[in-house]
């Protein structure tokens, strides 16, 4: 599997008149011999203390190696038999950092922390934060405030195993490109203005100590690359964890964040694109949204027996307010109660009393005040449904319009992966009622968890990810859809439920007489 | 050639929406166009100055390439077409520092300094700096002492062509194996302990920055390798420069400095050793001795009709004192005019008045007071020939014992190389008389001048060098003369002029009547 760092056992002759080699080639030597002749390069900055460190442990013990596309690195010894290296990874994101810590040896996850991203009191969003990145120490605090975080979060893993956080001896960084920038301390500037240029996509793995890391110094800092300003490295990493590049079927990832991102192809050629289809889907945009956390109602259902809307919440909590996969149900038991119409908008004659009128305008209680957790009834306003028919509509136009791109069908899909949050919780059936999915067998959707922090560890444990991931940069085409007309056309068409054309959706009730 | 840093000029496509990879990505595949497909590998630390710099110039100019072992690596970029890169390449001696500066492009010298060097104050020879070097902050000084003088020859030979020192893009550096150990911040505490151990022998190059050399911050750092603590890399540079490695003639390398360090061999096989043989040989022991100078005695021959010394000194000025050369055409001189018996002692019966009474026991007047520059008389005493006879012994002893050991025989050299200030000046036809030197046809012996910076000048130029040079510290096979009983039987035999076998200098005056 090749391991991005692993311990070899090393026991070498000492040195002696008839043998005087120095210590440094000594050991490189005795590590060659374990690796097929190749001697490992070191260092400069780690000469003294490999060298030192061979010597003071009696010229037997364990050299630590950094498997790099550029070769071997020997970077440390450790008196005796070491335990398993450690490493840790980390899905770098906007808002929320994730990160687990490895055993290298075994590949077992040992610990898991995660943290609010701190750079957001520069900016809630990315692009406030590019733009704080040009005020004079504005990159500078923003790269320290990622570093802080991460260090946290190393201590925090460390501290889980018992040990400090200097022991840990790799890091992998799936983030988006702006996160990227930020992370390496690398000017984001051009990455919002056309043509959207990153500085770099492919990095060359600096040493954590180089960057002021709280982790061994000496750790390989793998930053998965970005395809381009609008497909980072947490994209990548999806890639990677589905197995996407590796098969001959194709398939088919989908990662709702704040944008809706979509890569489909297999080994011999991937197309991505991405669109503003999210918010709406990850409780964003809702007023009643909320992340999917206690007290969130999940899952909806409308009972046509007993004209009444069945909800489940996280935890089985009173009702706090609606995460992304309830918004999705609740709209598509709306529909099947026909308590909307096929533009989405309420039906007063059906919805009768359940409607209230709200700061937001008419509004439908889903949950009345004393059911509730804080005594408040939870509402689902017509803004709210308004935003999810856009984010729906945006989405299969986003769909519709790269699989076209590719001269291929929907049905030509062995899987489609959905990603995060949104992937674990939401119900494939809603979002096909509501004409957001392609209405295909609900086998083909596979919920597949924080891919970008699988790729993460993938990287971690294995080279031929390694490799694949870089191969990946020149292998995804991107397809730029702000520019894009026939996006355009097939976002007006999906502005219905479950569509304009209801052929495209035969296992969904069409209502044509609402 | 491969030069170790070249200078590369490009014209890429600025980026545009149908072509938005990143700014560094787009520089390192216009680099691997023109290097046969090769992308140039970008250490993170250069990754924003390199991709700015490429952006501010407008995607074309020249690209900064080290060819290292590892790979190329591209690590600046300047605007329009640059001139050639400049580099330097350094003799560290123990005593003196000898520098050149070269342009890679066309490989011509443009400059040349020199300069003590300032660790003499912690310690004339490396023994006591090596002592020195334990103690608190010893090393520390010694490195920084080393830095100061290097730094100092990179402004002066850069102000000689009027650029600055942080225009110069890479350095090669010659030194013995503890001030390699000095100027790389290494502790030398094995060198001098049995058995005599390197902390390293093969160097992988820092990045000037890192050593804080005032040079460009990336250049790279080549340091010769070591074979061994008593063969460093001025010696690999030697070996390198004069070739002794690529033919398949065998052929010989003297170095005499504090030592005389003598290596034998061909493409297939060398073999070394070294011995204390230097001093009296470099002016060092005789009282009168002094470096090869204006006012230095550099030749003398007796003229028996007169029966005087004939001697010329250097810059024709009155003499001062005597060279190396000098002392051994003296002693050659003395013992064809029989002024000397075979064991190396004044014959007061033909030595008459020109013997007299020193503060040494009895002396020589090579020049009276009244020629002399100041005004003293030039004296060599016997205590001077008594050093010279253990030299000229230790040297031929030396000699037999490395051509014994190989197998072979003086005369099936091709050449004999001597190297340094010793070859420059030094008269082979005394050194024969003396038996010091192996009695072959004068045209056997080749000076090489200074072949410690040629060898460093050749790595500069060269990638094959660069190769060769690392491949010859597992090809040296070093001979240990300190434990060596054969080495100490020839040395009784050599302490005769020439020789107890007298058959062994067939064109030396053999007097069996003295």
């Amino acid at each position: 599997m090749e391991p991005l760092v692993s311990f070899l056992e090393i026991k070498a002759n000492p040195p002696h008149l008839g043998d005087n080699t120095a210590d440094l080639d000594r050991l490189r030597r005795a590590v060659a011999e374990q690796l097929g002749g190749r001697e490992p390069r070191v260092a400069w900055s780690r000469t003294a203390p490999v060298a030192a460190a061979f010597r003071a442990a009696g010229f037997g013990g364990t050299a630590v190696l950094n498997h790099l596309a550029a070769g071997v690195e020997l970077v440390d010894f450790l008196p005796g038999l070491a335990t398993s290296p450690l490493a840790m990874a980390l899905d770098l994101g906007t808002t929320h950092l994730e990160a687990t810590l490895l055993d290298l040896a075994t590949g077992a996850q040992l610990a898991r922390a995660h943290q609010e991203n701190s750079q957001i009191r520069f900016g809630a969003d990315i692009l406030s934060r590019i733009h704080h990145a040009a005020s004079p120490g504005g990159l500078a605090a923003l790269h320290a405030a990622v570093l802080g975080d991460i260090n946290a979060l190393a201590r925090r893993l460390a501290g889980a195993v018992g040990i400090e956080a200097a022991a840990i001896r790799a890091l992998s960084v799936a983030g988006n490109t702006a996160m990227s920038h930020f992370f390496l301390n690398l000017n984001p500037h051009h990455l919002i203005r056309e043509p959207y240029i990153p500085m770099v996509n492919v990095i060359e793995p600096p040493a954590a100590g180089e960057l002021g890391l709280a982790i061994h110094p000496a750790a390989p800092v793998w930053v998965l690359p970005s395809v381009g300003s609008y497909f980072g490295g947490d994209l990548v990493a999806g890639v990677l964890a589905c197995g996407m590049a590796q098969g001959e079927e194709v398939t088919m990832l989908i990662d709702v964040g704040t944008n809706a991102e979509v890569i489909v192809g297999n080994r011999d050629w991937l197309m991505a694109c991405a669109g503003a289809a999210g918010p709406a889907l990850e409780g964003g945009v809702a007023r009643m949204g909320m992340r999917a956390g206690p007290g969130a109602i999940d899952h909806v259902e409308y009972d046509s027996a007993t004209a009444t809307l069945r909800y489940t919440t996280i935890g089985g909590e009173p009702p706090r307010g609606l995460c992304g996969s309830g918004v999705i149900d609740l709209a598509a038991a709306l529909y099947l109660g026909r308590l909307i119409d096929l533009k989405g908008k309420f039906r007063p004659a059906v919805a009768g009393n359940r409607l209230v009128d709200s700061p937001d305008g008419p509004a439908l209680v889903v949950a009345p005040a004393g059911a509730a957790a804080d005594g408040r009834p939870v509402l689902f306003a017509q803004t709210d449904l308004d935003a999810v028919m856009r984010s729906k509509a945006a989405m299969y136009a986003i769909l519709t319009t790269l699989i076209n791109q590719v001269g291929g069908q929907f049905t030509e899909l062995a899987h489609i992966y959905v990603a995060g949050a949104f992937g674990r919780h939401i119900n494939p059936r809603s979002a096909i009622t509501l004409g957001m999915l392609p209405d295909l067998p609900l086998a083909t959707y596979v919920p597949v968890g924080n891919s970008s922090l699988a790729g993460a560890e993938l990287v971690l444990r294995d080279g031929d990810a390694r490799r694949a991931g870089q191969a990946l940069v020149r292998k995804i085409t991107y397809l730029e859809l702000n520019v894009n007309q026939e996006f355009m056309l097939r976002f007006s068409g999906s502005r219905f439920i479950p569509h304009t054309d209801h052929g495209l959706f035969p296992s969904v009730p069409f209502f044509g007489d609402l």
